[in-house]
């Protein structure tokens, strides 16, 4: 192991932490992150042969804590339905690792972390990071835990923006991989919405230029108006329309004032509030930042063509869904024709669903089906 | 003419005023709105037959300036490319006009105006209006122009639900209608995204509760977030990319900060700045929770089809876009289908465009010709 790595339980989360001293690690800004640390989760056992380890990549407002319990919300990890003993994802036969992301702010270094040289919280001085950064900080995990070869790197959304990070920087780490509901890039549509986010969150004046945790305040109501947008937009009319419609909220007749008359209006405020009690206003800068700086559309067919035996190894299974809008099938799509025409071991499914970007959380058996037949199927050749 | 209706010149603005003192007008709220007044602009001559009248009804942040300059913007009024001499709504064979809606911010009653009870402005306290109360007030305003049928009534977006509103509350006072991009009922997510801007609003602290105007501040932050939502949803992910896809702002690489990189951020921070020039952020609470009340999916085929003799006479026109997600197709097409269903006189046309729900602003030969030979063949059939 490379002692300049420590891995140690944390002393705040039910999680371990990988701490990195004096490591050098040069992000993609070209800024150099000294001491940084990650907060990581993982379930089932590693095998002796350590032919077993699947890396779930997390998606932008995701955590490590994947399955059980989720200390912070209290309520189920995020995937709790996909990941666990006898899930689709079985805990029983799978080693499964999540790191939050560099950036994050479930016990990863990131805006509200300390910043050693200043002994006071990054805030807005946190260095620019990219989705390769993130890829690489967990490569260097994946090394500390002495692993040669993932079984799997799975991930939606931002998560499979970084199964595309991980298959063009470190093919020879991976032996499958599950793109779900993804692009090569981040949409013109996608950019603008994360940037309206933004602007709420920065026009709000608790946002105090990044410098709110040492204030003891909070940009709240810009954050929950950031993820109201969001929301909307991981979901589709069909499911809104579906859940919601126009009815009314607790009332038989429509209030002629602004409270919120609809039930679609009492949900998003809720979605709003409870996310600022479990996220940082400064990370959700950060990480949509990486997003939309996220561009493989060169660097990926290029790299597969001109060293397409680097690729040929790795399983690739990629999972769109019907009205997904924000990472449409369309550009799943695109993805898939790039490894087809370099001959590469590559399946497609795209799920027929009305939920939106939002189904790969959520009740989905084809999903469910998809995921553990791949996965199974290609532990059997081990 | 009414002698409690006085139409004058405005004061402040380059149109005219018509001014209902004592005027009682009871909203559908309930609430009864005495002193009020309708700012309004005319282009064209009506003719000693009194037959060559349209009314266009306004979108959401639309105003009375249809053509040639508004005052506000010193720019082309937001339909000058459709409305003009020689253009295909040609003011010298009709007779144009346009009232700023009840609840609006250019000259009409709404909240930014002083309440005659308590010498202040209106502020929050403006009452709850309804798409049908402003529908009321325009066709008062007809009558006291003496005009005893419309020729044609017209509009987009709101403008549409305007046209439906007209359609069924007072079919016998028009003989043309035309709806453009415009649907029976505002949907679940039209009603998520103006949720979210209302609450960008409310939470800005320059609102003050909707008493900014008293204490001579803006909130501009909250309405230019709200404006860059709204904005995203105007246009399609298509037009968006083929206008900005990924292009960088001014500078060759990506500066690794928070200013606005790609082209499409500075265009909504841009978008986000002028309109709080221009536009009074209660009106766009009170004009959007307007939009969310409209719901005709009961109404509408109800009254066509228990009184179909009252629409006969109507020719109608309803015209949608392929590539509009807020106001589709499908939803302009059940417009056409109860229409259709009660042999009414209807043309229905889907125009072929990438530019999304703003085609009805934009560029569209296609359209400009539905309308002026929908408009041209029913004039010349008088």
């Amino acid at each position: 192991m490379n002692n300049k790595i420590k891995l140690t339980n944390s002393e705040n989360l039910p999680c371990q932490l990988a701490i990195f001293k004096n490591y050098k690690c040069i992000l993609e800004s070209g800024i150099n992150l000294e001491n940084f640390h990650l907060a990581f989760k993982t379930y089932g056992k590693l095998n002796k042969q350590k032919n077993n380890a699947i890396l779930i990549c997390h998606a932008l407002t995701g955590d490590q804590f994947v399955t059980e319990n989720n200390p912070i919300t209290n309520k189920n990890g995020w995937w709790a339905r996909m990941v666990g003993p006898n899930k689709p994802i079985d805990t029983n036969k799978y080693f499964v690792i999540c790191s939050n992301v560099l950036g994050g702010c479930m016990g990863s270094t990131g805006p509200k972390e300390i910043n050693t040289k200043t002994d006071k919280p990054y805030g807005f001085e946190f260095p620019s990071i990219t989705i390769k950064d993130m890829v690489k900080v967990q490569k260097i995990l994946i090394d500390a835990l002495e692993i040669e070869k993932i079984f799997a790197v799975v991930g939606g959304s931002m998560g499979a923006m970084q199964v595309l990070q991980w298959i063009i920087d470190f093919p020879e780490k991976i032996l499958n991989a599950i793109h779900i509901a993804g692009a090569l890039k981040h949409s013109t549509q996608n950019i603008a919405f994360h940037e309206v986010g933004r602007q709420a969150i920065m026009n709000d004046p608790s946002w105090q230029k990044g410098e709110y945790i040492v204030k003891n305040i909070r940009p709240e109501r810009g954050l929950a108006v950031a993820r109201m947008i969001a929301h909307i937009t991981y979901l589709s009319e069909d499911a809104l329309h579906r859940k919601f419609g126009r009815k009314l909220q607790s009332k038989d007749i429509i209030s002629f004032d602004f409270d919120a008359d609809f039930q679609i209006e009492s949900y998003l405020r809720y979605q709003g509030r409870s996310f600022v009690n479990r996220f940082d206003a400064n990370s959700y800068l950060f990480i949509t930042r990486a997003m939309d700086y996220f561009d493989l559309t060169e660097i990926f067919p290029k790299s597969i063509s001109l060293n397409s035996n680097l690729y040929k190894h790795i399983n690739y299974l990629v999972i769109s869904f019907t009205s997904d809008w924000l990472f449409p099938t369309k550009e799943n799509k695109q993805i898939v024709k790039i490894l087809n025409n370099n001959a590469c071991k590559i399946s497609f499914t795209e799920i027929e669903t009305d939920k939106g970007h939002d189904s790969f959380l959520l009740d989905e058996p084809d999903l469910d089906q998809s995921i553990m037949g791949f996965l199974n199927s290609n532990f059997n050749k081990l």
